[in-house]
């Protein structure tokens, strides 16, 4: 079973965005709040988005689950307030809710989390717990993406590795979930977001990792750096040197129980960099589709995101560990996806 | 010739580190300034500084030329005012051409700029244009480094495309004179600096590049990415398809004639990568010693910031492209070089 780890539903029918602009103007105009219920999305769009989009891909490509979330960077953390977050969180996790109960053997839940920046932060920390314990028992959501930086490209919060964030991973905990490390949306107008915001955000949550004892305090918490770690495989040597500079234990022992990195490097030569330089079983397959690079590749003839593609043309991978990349990892690291393919069984045996 | 394009005077006598912590406490004090003739620092303080650091170096690794610069996370530009930056540009500046003076056919000079971030950064980036003129006509210097975040850390500056900036490049333009653009420390507890803030910096304004027009504005302005040009060349394929899809040219039409990535890449799979993606003539040989890694690779049991031992083990790279590595394309970027050699070479014979 091949699974892809990072897919987003950019493809979402357009009453999304328009509810999702209503709450913002509300909420700028006069602090007012739309009701979730106000959104009305039919069975037949969301059936035809996926059917046209992400699933089409799929058996296109010969993948055969994906670990769905709503789209990263319109979680745009820092529009609006707590209520605002909270309300747009639930909005967006019960779409993909319902994008699951339709191709319940296709696509599995992660949920965004209702982040706020500044002051609300402590607070909207609390207010994630409570959602990811809502979308994991209620929809059988196997994950969550959470936002180092819900200022939106400025950088306001303390590392991950604060204790603000501490009861957030003690729920994760609980569950038995991990967290993608996943940035949304940049206002900033010196880095764009998904070609520079994005990896940025990988390559500084990978060192804030470096620096603390996080998982001396939650040694069962794993975290995914998507995007294919950022920077950090290309400068692998930089930060193993950097662990010797401080007197740390080297990466593998600090990190690599805890922390793994996904395959969403759009070329051939990085991919063979990443599965070269970072163990096997912490590489998740990954294909971020449908999402920041949509075009064909000229010198391939296929579309960039299509990872698999490039990894099948890879042949130092061995089989062993291109089983790992391509689902066991998926499936230790995301453990409640064997109960998610368990049910969907179930169900269909029982149909 | 061996040419390293990156290193940095982060040996300078304790003088220099005691009269900046000086100026910035009398600055917060009361808004006062140190006076830089406050400084002294003695000939033979240089001397065994240099000797017992990057000359060793350059003469244990077998490289003859380094373009030095000062310490890039200690020009800090966020402290103080316009005043502050450009009293401790001078200083720093001035202690560098007294390095090249002494060790004229080792070290050529690049200088910081006395940038200043907010509501002063136009102001600075005049000044800026000012004081890389006087590094390079009373100092033959032949670069400079360029912070795309004088902030330090919370990116508040507009991107290095804004029209802000064009005094600078105006100068650079007319003193034939590259910018290596690097930014200084990170005073953000969410972004380590070597290993965040510089890589994250290198990554951000690639991706500026990309999305402007500056290089038609100014078709001879030359950039150097350092840090083996961020996150980028791992990432390749997604710069390469955002272009795509952004119905913009391809990147060797659209940047390549005026960017290049130097190789401060700490281990062989990454230079291998670097050197396999980005055409040779955009790549710059670099060490960014004595710098951001300083221990020993017990893999190799050489230094992590010996990139020429590394380059050097890799047999893809062939002669004509590793010439250009090591200091054809240093002649070409940073033309002021040939010049400066050439007034080394007469002073020799005239002695």
């Amino acid at each position: 079973m091949i699974i892809d780890c990072h897919g987003h539903f950019t493809t979402a029918p357009k009453e999304l965005g328009i509810w999702r602009e209503r709450q913002i103007a509300a909420f700028e105009g006069s602090g007012a709040r739309v009701s979730p219920s106000e959104l009305e999305i039919g069975d037949e769009q969301i059936r035809t988005a996926i059917e046209q989009g992400q699933l089409k891909l799929q058996i296109e490509r010969g993948t055969d689950l994906t670990i769905f979330s709503p789209g990263a960077g319109k979680m745009a953390h820092h529009y609006g307030d707590a209520r605002t977050s909270l309300d747009w969180s639930q909005v967006s996790n019960d779409l993909i809710a319902r994008v699951c109960g339709l191709f319940p053997d296709r696509f599995v839940g992660a949920c965004q989390l209702p982040q706020s920046p500044g002051e609300a932060l402590a607070e909207s920390i609390r207010a994630s717990a409570i959602e990811v314990e809502r979308c994991v028992t209620e929809h059988g959501f196997v994950g969550c993406l959470l936002n180092p930086d819900p200022s939106d490209g400025f950088w306001q919060a303390p590392p991950l590795t604060d204790r603000v964030y501490y009861p957030l991973y003690e729920k994760l905990v609980e569950l038995d979930v991990p967290a993608m490390v996943h940035v949304a949306m940049s206002r900033n107008a010196a880095i764009q977001g998904t070609c520079a915001h994005y990896l940025n955000g990988d390559t500084s949550v990978f060192m804030q990792l470096c620096q603390s004892e996080l998982f001396r305090d939650f040694p069962t918490l794993r975290m995914i750096i998507p995007h294919g770690g950022g920077a950090v495989p290309y400068h692998w040597g930089r930060y193993r040197g950097m662990m010797i500079d401080q007197g740390r234990p080297p990466l593998e022992e600090a990190l690599l129980h805890n922390v793994f990195f996904d395959t969403c490097v759009y070329h051939k030569r990085g991919l063979e960099l990443l599965t070269d330089i970072v163990p096997a079983r912490n590489v998740l397959f990954a294909s971020e589709m449908i999402g920041a690079v949509r075009s064909v590749d000229p010198e391939t003839g296929r579309r960039f995101d299509d990872t698999k593609a490039i990894l099948d043309s890879i042949e130092s991978i061995g089989d062993q560990d291109r089983a790992a990349i391509y689902g066991d990892n998926a499936l230790r690291v995301f453990p409640r996806l064997n109960a998610a393919l368990q049910n969907t069984k179930q169900q269909e045996v029982a149909q």
